[in-house]
Formats: structure tokens, sequence, C-alpha cells
């Protein structure tokens, strides 16, 4: 039975790898880039996604596709603040399949859009295995969780292109090692840029709207 | 090709299904209970052994079973403090298996303990869904996460016999809603205890040790 079970594996990744390939064609003829947030429940993706869409405004045309296991909540609370926003319902999945993305992605508007940034279900392991189609696997950590996450989940960081570190105007009231952490990340990815920020004060925002506008001006580009 | 998924997955579930009722026997013929706690990374789940570990001394025999995708970090905290452990790497894998946990209790001496607590990866979807035969499951939810995780993630709060919520330390700092949480948690399971607490400051340990000794006795003398 265990020789069934990873052929069938094989499968789905062979699959899903298909449903990427077709995320990257689309994507390339319509110029707009595909970012994948991954983080843990409560690592405030959607928080950070709201602190982004208002200060993209201007800069880069986008819209989000929010992967949920069950509810709408975090869609809702874009749709409030006026961010084109889709909601993908896995139905119990722990992460967004590759075919689910590539549906909700040619329901958009993509040629008046430069990115579609993807919040995967909250989830640190599952949908880092998971090849997409994006451009670029954004692991979101929030330094509430601790400093040693990125060597006990070390798969994400070794597949994201960037870290965002969220909630850092909580660093005074915990014990959170920074230097340890991103010594962590280093161990692991060593080229992987780490941008600390607070949606809640605005500090470190600037630095990792820099790097969004200019990672996705490279991709619509290239 | 979907319907040959379906039913390699089912083929998972009813081997697990048979690893889960031989820990059932294992776990009554010795008189010892066996509980699954599930939380997202950084819930706060390896502290909270911490804090019940030393709170346990003299009420209960107990040794933990730790579950990680690669490294033995939290094995190594809980050795540190004295505390019988054993590690289980999952090499990748988001939750431990039923048999991985079956085999790991086998190599234990069952016979001089009366709780073995079981730290599953730490993801807040998928050891949800699956039963190591367990005498229940614990889900582990820290404040920092916010009040909406119980509707956004409901299985584990269907699953679950009782709620940790842990790190309520920090509560003065956030914008947490604590009656809103536990009526998240209402909603999804009406008769779910929940434990606010913090290792800490050591509020609110005392009512969850209560419940874990009561838990406990009633499991192995039935």
């Amino acid at each position: 039975m265990k020789r069934t079970t990873i052929k069938v594996y094989r499968d789905i990744l062979e699959a899903d790898g298909q449903w990427a390939e077709q995320t990257r064609e689309l994507a390339a003829a319509h110029h707009v880039a595909v970012l994948n947030l991954i983080g843990a429940p409560g690592a405030g993706k959607t928080r950070l996604l709201e602190a982004t869409a208002s200060r993209l405004e201007g800069r880069l045309r986008f819209a989000v596709l929010e992967g949920d296991v069950e509810t709408t909540r975090d869609a809702e609370r874009l749709h409030a603040l006026g961010v084109p926003v889709s909601q993908i319902i896995t139905g119990g999945a722990c992460h967004l399949s590759a075919q689910v993305v590539h549906t909700a992605l040619r329901d958009l508007a993509l040629d008046q859009l430069d990115v579609v940034l993807v919040e995967n279900v909250g989830n640190l392991v599952c949908p880092a295995e998971l090849d997409i189609g994006e451009h670029a696997k954004v692991a979101v950590l929030s330094v509430t969780e601790g400093e040693d996450k990125p060597a006990k989940y070390p798969l994400l960081f070794r597949q994201a292109k960037v870290v965002v570190l969220t909630k850092t105007d909580l660093l005074p009231h915990l014990t959170f090692d920074l230097p340890q952490c991103l010594a962590y990340v280093r161990q692991v990815n060593s080229q992987l840029p780490v941008f600390p920020l607070s949606p809640v004060t605005g500090d470190g925002l600037d630095a990792w709207i820099d790097w969004l506008v200019r990672t996705v001006r490279r991709a619509v580009t290239s």
C-alpha cells in the first residue's frame, strides 16, 4: 500500500505542477505578478495586506485572493477597505491548490492589474511545499511566535524570496531575540531579505513596500 | 484520477485508524492517558508543557512526546528541565501519524506513567483531522493570534475537549477581545471549557492543572 500512496502523491504534485505552469503563462501574458503570502494562523497576514493596500495606491494596481478553510472573514475585512478581493474557501484543505488559484485568477481583470497578492491558508508547513505558479513566496512571521521558527519550520524559509517579520510593536513586551531570529533565517537561507515591521505603528512598512514595488516591476517587465 | 486520490486518502485514514485503535488498547492495558496538544507554530505549546511539568510533580507521573518537522529543539528545552521526553521528527510531514505515535509510546515505560502529553507539529489545520488514539485533543491558542481563530479554523475546536488560551500576560498590549473569542469558541462547540492562562505570570495555571489531573484520573480508572 505504501507504494500506491507515494505514487498518488506524485500524481497530485504533477497535476498541480501543470496548473502552476498555466498560471505562469497566464501571468506572463497579462504582465501581472503573483505573490503567495504564507504564515501561521494569526501571523498578521491580513493585517499586513490592509496596511500594504493603503500604501500601494497610485504605485501598483493590485487585487487580493484570500484563502481560508471555512469563512469569508478576511475577504470581508479587505473589502471594507475598498480592496478588490476574491475569496477561496478550501473546504477543510490546509493549503491553496494550484488549480483553485488558477481558476480564481482567470476570473480577475488581469489586464488592469500589476500584482495579485494571494493570502494562503494560515499554515507554516503545507503551503510551503506547493508551487502555485507564483513569482515569489512571501514568508510572514510574527515576533510573538518566537525567534526559533525559521529553524523549526525551515522549508518555508528555504522557498521564500522574502520574510516579513510582523508585530514589532510588541517587542518591548516579549523576550524575542531579533538578532538570533535573523541568524536562524540566514542559516536556512543566507540571501533572504527580512523586513521587520508593524502595521500598528507603521514602522518598517516603507522598506517592505519598496521591495514589493521593485519585485513586481521586475516580474512584469521580464 | 480524482477517484484514485480519494481512495488512497481513505486507505491512509483507515490504516491510521487501526494504529489509533492499537494505541487505545495499549493505553487501556497500562492505565495511561494520552493527550494530544494541537496549536499553531508559536502558540506556546512547549512553554505550556514546561509550566505544566513543574506543577504536575507529585500529582501525576508523566512523559512528553515531542513532534517536530525537523529539529529537536523543543525536546531539548523539556529535557533541560528534567522532563522525560522523546522526540518524533516527521521529516517534513505536517502532523504526527497515528503509527509513529504508537511506535514511540511502545518505547516508554508506560506502567510507570499516568499520562503521556503529545505535542503535535505546530499546525492548526492538519493534526485536527487525525485520530492518534488520544483520550483528548487539547487546543492551544495564543491571544496574539487574534480572537477569530476558533471561527476561522473550526475543526480543531470541534474535535478538542478543552482550549488552553495562552499568553494572557500580553492582553494589555493587544486589541484582543476575550469575550468575543469565547463566543466564537461556543459557536463552534458550546460545551468546550476554555482556560485562559499565562506561563509567564502563572495566572490561570491552577485551573488548567486541576482539569488535567481530573481528566487523566477519569481516563485511567474508567
